[in-house]
Formats: structure tokens, sequence, C-alpha cells
């Protein structure tokens, strides 16, 4: 039986990825320092739907699959000591790393948040190259980023899995070849924290062998899984605030409240998204398909669709009868762009994603609708401008 | 009267940094935690020159040139609080960052100098960018890079200034182009760091409009500056050991106490150098040619020449007799490559550098000759295996 580590098993992706990899039969262990909960206090927000602390999910998940997880209190930021000692008992054979914050709102609300996002998730995940080359521990790591690395930058490049091949002409007339990584443009400090990951896996790589897969995750969308779903205690949580909460979380939330659904600016963004029950299936497939050592770093968009904002709003409209309304955007962000992005490693291995316009109507019900009486309307609306310009257009608007 | 801040202004580099802006007219404040000193004593080496402490170097200046430097104490990897109240007290016209962990071997020595450097560097490194949004402070901000974050990988491509332009086709035939930064493959932690901080340089200019100078620095030799030669309490350090000696202090300390220069490997590596002298002007000369808001990152190659470090050694043999022996190389690298770099932008600005083959023998009797009985010759060996098979090939050489 082959020996997981979910770091960051506490988390939106991370519990029911946790869940996920149990019952496929993989003897799993959480790491995590409950980050995410503390955030929640200090924001003075909270998930709509009700979560169990760890050791309650831990102990529903033992009664109602007869599998136990095992759980470890570390900060892998600034407990590199005790992870090092957790990853010599445990010698995984996959460690699927999470472990990171998540939000690109709250890497830009203010100078504390940029400055933790940065050492957070640098020095965890660096904490953790080093540990493995340290234990000569030759575990598959498969972390998660994402296709914002990238940018949306509308100039007609689409985007690839990971790799771009590029050429020059020498002063001779000769022409020499590379393949680089696909260059990145990341908009926030959260994800220019995924950008800095993806030059810590090649230089860990190829220094060191470590075998890495990287997935480029899109907007995840969605909250039960079919662990998740066996028992209300193990239910995962579902974000709609300002910060955590992603763009189709606050259209349901506002749908399900009778409040017209605020689209940031024209609604012309286009964002890949998918599912959080294909988001666990893709972490599965990956860990069943390991790199070899030296192959370098296996980057894989984990990516359904792509759609854009304005046509996502008319989706929920559609469903729920809601209004859509435009708001300033507080954002950096191109106003309208193209997004292009290859999917075909997870369609190779058998990926049938689920899409918004067929399984987005089981979505609202499920939760939205349900836990209604939870919703805290103030914490809907977005409020970290992401520079001085876009500080100054909201104050005017 | 411009005012500077030379964050990291006690060491090799800054130190004669913020004596020539001084004396070039600015009013410069140097910050600096001193790490470099404590890093001498945890590792029982020290400089070949005789330095002295920050405060009679500032008093020995003022003795001589009649000029103020001011002196600030603060880590600003660990103390963003202070660095931000620094700023924000003097308000500098152009600040110049110097302050990261800057050797190789060191970085590459266990797990402690990994992190160390990583979390040291890219803290610092952020929290100065987020202390500058906080405080709207449009400084130029002038950063000390490495040549180094491109690799060696002889494929042909010769390193530009900064940038490439690629472009792609799409399925209907249309070309698309973009300017990317060049591809970096750094070989150590150390530059490593230094490829992070392009893409945080990238981010916050684009973001934040920050004013952004990036000098992608060779290899320095020399030791002395117009400025540093005016009083012996002012000379400059020389390292000469396996962790932070550069390959041609260590070469002239060899020569200096009779014993064979050890050339790593083949000696076919090809690498970028400049004098120190040409490094405090070539920061001159960046402080005199800022960027506007809004242009992007300005990155240029501060370099004299290229040479192999097999020729280096000949060029020093040659000079002072000694004879040369290869040893196993510890560094995971190429054992051959060639390097085609431009310094075209310092060359339109005047610098007309120094060259090893006409400067290098006055380096020679003016240093590594004068303090010939202060060489501990069991510091000059470079012993951090760079990964596990390089650590066995030295083990069984």
């Amino acid at each position: 039986m082959k020996t997981v580590l979910v770091l960051g098993g506490d988390g939106f992706c991370g519990w029911p990825t946790a869940l996920h990899l149990s019952a496929k039969g993989y003897d799993v262990t959480i790491v995590d320092n409950l980050s995410r909960r503390e955030i929640d206090k200090q924001l003075g927000i909270d998930s709509l739907t009700p979560i169990q602390s760890i050791e309650a999910r831990i102990a529903a998940w033992r009664e109602v699959s007869g599998r136990e997880v095992g759980f470890s209190n570390i900060d892998i930021a600034k407990q590199p000591a005790e992870l090092t000692a957790c990853l010599d008992t445990i010698r995984p054979d996959v460690i699927v790393h999470f472990a990171e914050q998540r939000a690109a709102p709250y890497s830009m609300r203010g100078a504390k948040e940029k400055r933790y996002t940065v050492d957070n998730n640098v020095s965890g995940t660096h904490n953790l190259l080093v540990a493995m080359v340290e234990l000569q521990l030759d575990a598959h790591l498969i972390h998660l980023g994402t296709m914002g690395v990238y940018g949306y930058s509308g100039d007609g490049f689409s985007i690839p899995e990971g790799y771009l091949p590029v050429e020059v002409q020498d002063d001779n007339g000769v022409r020499h070849s590379r393949e680089i990584l696909f260059p990145t443009s990341p908009g926030s400090v959260y994800h220019l924290t995924k950008s800095l990951d993806q030059l810590f896996f090649q230089f860990y790589a190829k220094n060191d062998g470590i075998r890495i897969t990287d997935l480029h995750q899109g907007i995840v969308w969605g909250t039960q899984t079919d662990e998740t779903r066996m028992d209300e205690r193990l239910i995962n949580r579902f974000d709609y605030d300002g910060e955590y909460g992603t763009v189709l979380n606050r259209f349901l939330v506002q749908a399900a409240t009778g409040h017209p659904l605020t689209v940031h600016g024209t609604g012309g963004q286009t964002r890949a998204f998918i599912n959080i029950q294909d988001t666990v299936r893709c972490v599965a497939l990956a860990a069943e398909n390991a790199p070899e050592r030296g192959d370098g770093v296996t980057i894989i968009n984990q990516v359904a669709e792509t759609l854009r904002l304005s046509d996502l709003a008319g989706l929920v409209a559609q469903v729920t009868g809601a209004e859509i309304t435009h708001v300033a955007n507080p954002r950096a962000e191109a106003a309208e762009n193209e997004l292009v992005v290859s999917n075909a490693t997870f369609r190779a291995l058998g990926l049938d994603p689920m899409l918004l316009e067929t399984d987005l109507i089981g979505e609202t019900i499920e939760i939205s609708g349900r836990y209604r009486a939870r919703v805290d309307l103030a914490a809907i609306p977005a409020t970290s401008a992401w520079n001085d310009s876009r500080r100054r257009e909201i104050a005017a608007a």
C-alpha cells in the first residue's frame, strides 16, 4: 500500500483529496497547521458549510470508511525540523503539496498579507525540497500550481503544458533551440509565489533529481465530492467572502439570497475552471503516473474548460433568475482577454470533466440553497484593491 | 543632493559602492545587519585584509573625506517594520540593494544554509518592495543580480541584456510575438534566489510602477577602489576561503603562498568577470540613468569580459610562476561551456573596463603578497558538494 502525505490536507482542496486517496487505498497522513481556519477568525468570516474540526473529520471518516487517516500539526514554513522528522518517520511514496496561502485577493490586502503570503509559500515549499534532499527521500512530489501564473495577456499565445520551444539565430546565422518554462506573468502576489515555485522545482529536479509533478489548476468550483458527501461531518468548506470566495461561489450566494451578481468591470475576463470532484480525480491520476528520476518537472494543466466571467454570470442568472450588476474592478487585470489552454495530458489519462453548463444546477441546490441562513452578506464584496490606481478608481466610482 | 540607501553597505561590493557614491556627492546611509562578519565567525574564517568595524570605517571616511555616511543596523529580512520606518525617515532617491547572502558554495553547504539563503534573500528583497509600495516611495531601486542566473548550458544561446523576443504560430497560422525575461537556469540555491528576484521585480514594476534596475554582474575580482585606498582603515574585504572566495582570489592566495592553483575539473568552465573598481563605477552610472515609472525592469549585464577558468589559472601562473593542478569539481556544472554576453549598455554609457590580462599584476602585488602572513591555507579548498553524485565523485577521487 502506497503512503501519501497530504500537506495542507485540512483545506478546501486538501481535505477532499485526502479522503479520495484514502478511499482509493492509500495510507494517508495529513500535515496542516490549520492556518486557513485562523485566517477565517482574523477576517471575521466563516465557511458557508458547517465544517468540523480536523479531529472530528478524521473520526467521522474512520467511522464511515473504516480507514485511518493520520494528522500532524506542523507549520512547514516555520518548523523545518518537525517537517523533516515527519518525512523521515513516514518516508512517503507520494507527497501532495497544497500547503500554501491560496487567495489572490488576500495576498493583495496589504503589506502584512503580501509578506505573509511570500514568506509562508516560499519557505514552506523550499523547506520541503531541502528536507527531501537531506533525507535522500525519493518520493513523488505533486504540487498544486495555478493557471494564473501565466497572466492573461490576450496577445494570442495559447497556454501549453508548461514548456515552450524557442529558437535563436546567432551572428553567423546558425540556429539554436531550447525548451524553456512557458514564461510567467503573475497578476497578484499569490500568483507570483506559484511562479517562484516553478523555479524551485526546476532547480531541485535538475540538481538533485527530485521527481515532481506541478499541476497548474484553474479556478475550482463545487464543494462536495463522493467522499465528503458520505457524512455531513465530512462536508467540505465553501468560501464566498471577498478574499477567499472564488467568483462562482460569490455569484451563487448572491443568487441564493436574492441579490444581483456583482461582475467586476465588463466581465470580459476569461478564466479556466475545474470542479472539485475532478481536482481529486486529477491528483489521483497524477499519483498513479509518477515521472522517472531525472525526467525534469512534469507540468500538467488541471483544467476542464474556459469561460468569460460575463458568461458565467449569465449561466447563474439563467439557473437562479438573479439579476447582474457591474462594479468597479479592484484587481489590476486586463478588462478582456482570450484564453486557450491545453489539457491534453489529463484527457489522455481518461479525464472526462464535469462542465459548468451541465452540472451547475446541482451545485446551486446542494450548497448555497441549503445553507442560505448562514450567509453574511457583508462578507461578499471584494475590497482589496490591487494597487494605488485601482484604489483611486474604486473610491471615485 | 540625492539621497542613497546602500543595503548591505558593509559588504565586499557594498562598502566600496557606499564610499564611491559618497565621494560623488550623494548623501549615503548604509543599512546592514553585519551578517557577513557573523558568517566569518561561524565558519572560522576571516578576510585576508584587516577590515575595520563599520563604526571605525565610517569614522575614517569622515576624517579622510569630510563627508558623513549614516549607518543603521537592520535585518531587512526579519525586521520589516524597522526597514519601513528607515525608508520613511530617509525617503531616499536611490536604493542600492546588495543585502543578500551572495556565496553559491555557502548556499550549497547543507540544509541549514540552503534555507537561510532562500529565507534571507527572498524575504529581504520582498520586504523592501512591499515597503516601497506601502510608503508610495518613488525611489529608483538598483539591485545586484548575477550572470549566473542563466546557467552555463553551452547550447549556443548568447546572453542578451535581460530580454528575449519570442514568436509562436497559432493553429490558424497567425504569428504572435512577445518579449520575455531571458529564461533562467540557476546552478545553485544562491543563483536560484537571484532568479526569484527577477520575478519579484517583474511583478512590482508591472503592478505598482516601481522603478528598478537589475544589474546582472559577473564574478568580481580585485579588492581596492580609489576610495578604499585612501586610508588603510577603509580597506575592503578579500575572501579566499572555499565558501566565499571567488576563483581568482583563491588562485592568488595559493600563488602567494607557494601552492599550486587548484582548478575544478578541466577548467573549461567559461565565466564573466568584472573588477571591483568597475562595479562601483557601474552602480554610479545606473544611479545617474534611472528608468521612468512604468518602464518595466531595466536589466543590464555588468560584465567586462569572459574567460575560461583554465586561461585564468594560466594568467595567474604566468604572473606568479605558480603550478596548476586539477581537482574533482564539487559543483554540479557543465565541464566546459561557451559564454557570449552583451555588455552594450554600460559600454554605451562610457565604461572602459579594467581587464584581467592587463590589470592582474597590480592586484597580485597589492593584496595577496602584502597580507601573505594572514593566510589560513586550510580555508582554501571548496568542500561543499552541490549534490549527492558530486559528493560520491569527490569521495572516490
